[in-house]
């Protein structure tokens, strides 16, 4: 049953929910299993394991939620944390936004450090607190590794070396909903505290998995932390883990599959570095594509630039929900609109997860035909040209047609 | 991939997961969709007010949270009450301590009410402690309408005589995940402040969604309620409902899509009526299969008896756990352990969601061999043979085919 | 979309099409792809090879049609045979009715024995006519091996044996639709020339594929046949094999990846002794139900006895139409009707392909219930209890879970 | 199981098999199910009778069979004409070609008329053979409707034209394959006596299904035909018409359940005019590329072009194998081979089946991409904006979400 029925695929290039592959479709297409039947533990193990490996850790313990990424954002709150605690964050965009509500619902104490929208995180301001805070009174200091609302990316080995640089022991929990398995993250390299994403981003799989990866010391935080927690709590987690049965409530068993042909694909098949690859290529090709368009980024700088997400922000006579509008009226393409503060002026092309190539192409040509649909002078044909060249010199063959 | 590979249908007799019809199976496989799409708020919205009929009611508000049973209970509770807040809570079963344990966890005040496992509810002890708090310092009075572990269905309707009877206005929090869509439960008419259900039961979805349905007292008590809450709060998601957008964060459009194809089973095709005659008609030929093998219940008296789960009591010599393992081994039969206390003692037959006759009476016929594999003096077929006079003068045609 | 849907599963037990397991139904779950890229040869290839095991040939070429079971009787006789030729075949029941109808029409001359419904082959009769035959006049014996409408297997080692003790060239055809996969068939030691199945018996696909092996004999022979033929040729076939590529037409990608499945599933999983072996032991098991319930088999001596249908004679008072009917619309029971001159005198139940001990078992649950209802005095459980006896003892433990 | 997985999607642009669209996937996403069912001619019907709407006739009889389109032209010649009958037919590419072959080994008297591969059928030549023959001895003029290796549509008016200005009775048999559902046909405004096509090109389907449609005059000739025939007869179909059960043998379900969401997709929710006038529209995008990229179509006359492939001729130093397979090893595009005598000379875009515009600019763009791989000067991105320019202009909003 279709709500609105086209002809032909739905080109889906919002920042996630992604593209799930034929693959992943056929190894969810099962009826629920027993999940305390034998087999079951071999099934999580196997997922608790390996899908450490596309947070670069070995020292962290896994948590596999059944939940979004909010709920990822509220176990990693409130099983390190207690109220009142102090929490340094930066607010640059809609998603740090709403974690920030988060934290400040559960009554910690956010000392928030607003950016522009489209600027990354002010490092420079968090040096100077870090080191301003001999007590360590500050407990946590909380980044979007991310920012899915302008394509921000969010440079946490360097807020290590702030951390480092001040001696300071803050726990470093980091949003990696839009990144994890994307763009190249190195939790035990960065010596992050907690590091989450969600199934339905780069990991190409429907919503409902929020994965959580704990490090020792965070572990540690867990023991002592007063925040009331039952759902999101990883101590029971780590009481099943023991056990053996692996979770402390019924998993959805199709997840879990969906979740093991996402990691074979993504770790055996085309292999991480080469995921990472392909996500920096579709992103320099579509950035090349938005310069050609006479557009320019929602991203204030190329540091911050997003390989997942491209935000463009269009002329001020145009308002950007009318390019998403027709895309998806006219040619079955799903932009992400702009929201909040950047809602009208800002349509987002998301390129993340499973895609390829010619895919982007075809969402770029589309992009040209709405923008034209609206009125915006654009050459046909121009941004695709650019992001054409980029991609002729760094496609390689595919892994296993060589 | 199949970890334990066999021949044939595995037999999914645990009371849920259950098994997933075809229909559900075809209107989940798809990829993902942009939940902000024109189309996504017509499914949305055709889910959470269609779903409100299988708890029979019209004045209450729904709410789809991507999370389990467990979730759906934290909603329940964090939503309602404040920390301190006096709750009755009766603890008869492993599902009704888990609940406790979280009420406790999340600093609530809990009289709980222990009763044998077997029994149900004990009622005039309710009576007494409403009819003695004249301050009215009860705030909730909390019960499992079915508990899963030993096959115990309490009398809502009797819970809600005895807080009118005392004039009291505490809050009533049922938890139905193992019941609702599948027993006759009364929303309205019980006039039952919270209730809540999973995917994974009466709908014969795979795990994912916890449903929660809160009257307009209910409503009024989120307004006041102290304890804290991002991913469960119900203003969050009252607020997109008035939007029009109806998510705070993504939802999986799979489960959506699946949840509307079992609305359509349950209230269109088969008819709710006829659901819960179906499910009473297996329970009842389940419980007399068990006296034809000279086995008894869990359930204590029969007007506790459970018509989605039957918990069968062994005989001290046998354990329990072998009957499971060699139904699983080698008739790929899944029944439920013995939990808790009663682990080794009991073995459960569960019977919801998406099943018929046939099912059951193969799954008997497993259970028999399964008895005598285990040494239990069973007379093969016995128990079939009950079932099966009770089921031949109770099945009516299928609507579909008369 | 269902046109008359019913709770729980439908129980499929005609004599094909069989029940499609989930592996296969998500090996199936997949867009269409490029015939002519490098990918297809390969799994071209592994399936065009390993077919053959389940014929228990390595001498034979296989061919994979886009057909049903009359397309592979058609490709059999074509490719081997000149119109004017002379055949031996027996008619014994309906399919072995439709095979000779299907000679006549393509103007092979055809001497028809006529045996008894329920009877197996007159090999006696046989004997007699190949000694006779000096002039080696007869071409080719045709021998349906199983004959699905009336429960007879038919003994293709002893035809060989007469061959071969009448020193007679005649090619040995065998229809092997409802036995190749499920019951013993060896192919290279009976010496068969051509042997054909069809994908929704034994192989428990969907229908679609008609698969057929050639003796070297029978290649040499489809040089010299003068019947006309395209689709159907061997030599168009045999042309892509060489070249690599395969097909001469447009295969069903589909089709094939569930076959890759199929063959998994019975040569690596289970392994096609084991399979034998449950089709035996489900055989057994139903025959001992229907002499419990004091019916008689189609099957006039036990050693014609079917291991994938059993054909059960109803008293002449009873309409067997009637069974099948009411099974159908009470209780979602699929059983197979009487053919031709048996219709209304048998019903049958098809216990082939991927099916086990409990899905049968509720199936016979199910005929008890059906004979109740036609008011055949059956004592309810009796042919259940009689079939779990013999499960009992015959039923090894799941390969997998030992 | 994927033997050459690649990320993203495949983008199968070969002129069938056509991509298959997720409505499809679901609706054959089942088991097996009985086809002596009730329920089973209800969908038969339907499917039967609605599927003549895309052949646009009323008065013809149509036939689905389990098979190819190589098996649905077997079935055209040999129910309407005997051996040695006088059959004009034109060889102008590979699968007319193919046609012929087939035509002369069922002992037809063909008068082949070869016209270059690349131009249509030479009809000057038809008239003047036709008005010669006074004494009636041609008994069918055979048309491929699309040659799909050429590109190239013949003007089936044009021929029915010729026939009747010649007063000659001879039947007029096309092959629809690669046209029929996506280029305008008339069955019935031509009087073409059988008209036949396949499941997997413009229906969207997997392979399988050979649909044939037949006039009364060629019913007639069925009468009469002495061509052997016993699967691809229409007699035994019409058969079981009367008895209401339609099918001489088992069909597949699956299939049947995907022609039906097909047929729902293409009659009911686009609408047939629709989706001729989407297929007119990729295909002039499409030869706006070839021209903008300054290579020549296959195709030696504008009134010849095809709207469901596009054969493009590539310079004489270029072998376009090449292009092809570069194409499916770095950009995962699939692309159709030039065959037989325009090997390696030309290859060919289908773009045909349940297809949009965006997914027709990335394939564009990847034919760009290959073509400068193997060296020849195009302008990255000028076939794409040629292809933008026309397709601006022509796209309708969509139907279900203007």
């Amino acid at each position: 049953m279709e709500y609105y029925p086209a002809p032909g695929r739905n080109h889906l290039f919002v920042p996630g929910p992604t593209n799930v592959p034929e693959p992943i479709l056929r190894a969810m297409n099962r009826s629920n299993e027993d999940h305390r039947s034998p087999a079951f533990p071999k099934l999580s193990k196997s997922c608790i394991d390996d899908v450490k490996q596309i947070f670069r850790t070995t020292t962290a313990t896994s948590f596999i939620f059944p939940t979004t990424g909010t709920g990822a954002w509220e176990s990693a709150l409130t099983n390190t944390l207690s109220p009142g605690d102090k929490i340094i964050s930066f607010r640059l965009g809609q998603f740090s936004l709403l974690w920030i509500d988060q934290m400040q619902r559960f009554n910690f104490d956010v000392d928030v450090i607003d950016c522009e929208w489209g600027a990354g995180a002010d490092l420079e301001l968090l040096k100077q607190k870090l080191q301003a805070d001999r007590s360590h009174s500050v407990k946590a200091v909380c980044v979007v590794h991310n920012e899915t609302s302008t394509g921000v990316t969010n440079d946490i080995g360097a807020v290590r070396r702030i951390l480092d640089a001040a001696h300071h022991p803050a726990l470093l929990l980091v949003d990696g909903v839009s990144s994890i398995g994307a763009i190249d993250f190195r939790m035990d390299d960065w010596k992050v505290d907690v590091a989450l994403t969600g199934s339905q981003k780069a990991l190409s799989l429907p919503t409902g998995l929020g994965i959580v990866c704990a490090s020792p010391k965070a572990l540690e935080a867990a023991k002592h932390s007063k925040s009331t927690r039952v759902f999101f709590d990883w101590g029971d987690y780590l009481k099943f883990y023991k056990a053996g049965s692996y979770w402390p409530y019924t998993p959805s068993s199709q997840m879990l599959y969906g979740l093991r042909a996402s990691l074979d694909m993504i770790l055996n098949e085309e292999g991480l570095d080469n995921v990472i690859a392909r996500h920096c290529r579709l992103a320099e090709a579509t950035r090349q594509a938005v310069r050609a368009w006479g557009l320019t980024l929602c991203t204030k700088k190329p540091e911050w630039k997003s390989d997942t997400v491209t935000a463009v922000v269009v002329p001020s006579w145009i308002d950007s929900n009318e390019i998403v509008k027709i895309a998806y009226k006219k040619y079955n393409l799903s932009l992400g609109v702009g929201l909040n503060k950047i809602a009208g002026k800002v349509f987002r092309i998301g390129h993340l997860g499973n895609v390829n190539e010619l895919q982007l192409l075809g969402a770029l040509a589309g992009v040209e035909l709405a923008l034209m649909e609206v009125g915006y002078p654009v050459t046909l044909g121009s941004g695709v040209a650019a992001a054409q060249a980029h991609l002729a010199k760094q496609t390689p063959l595919i892994k296993s047609r060589m």
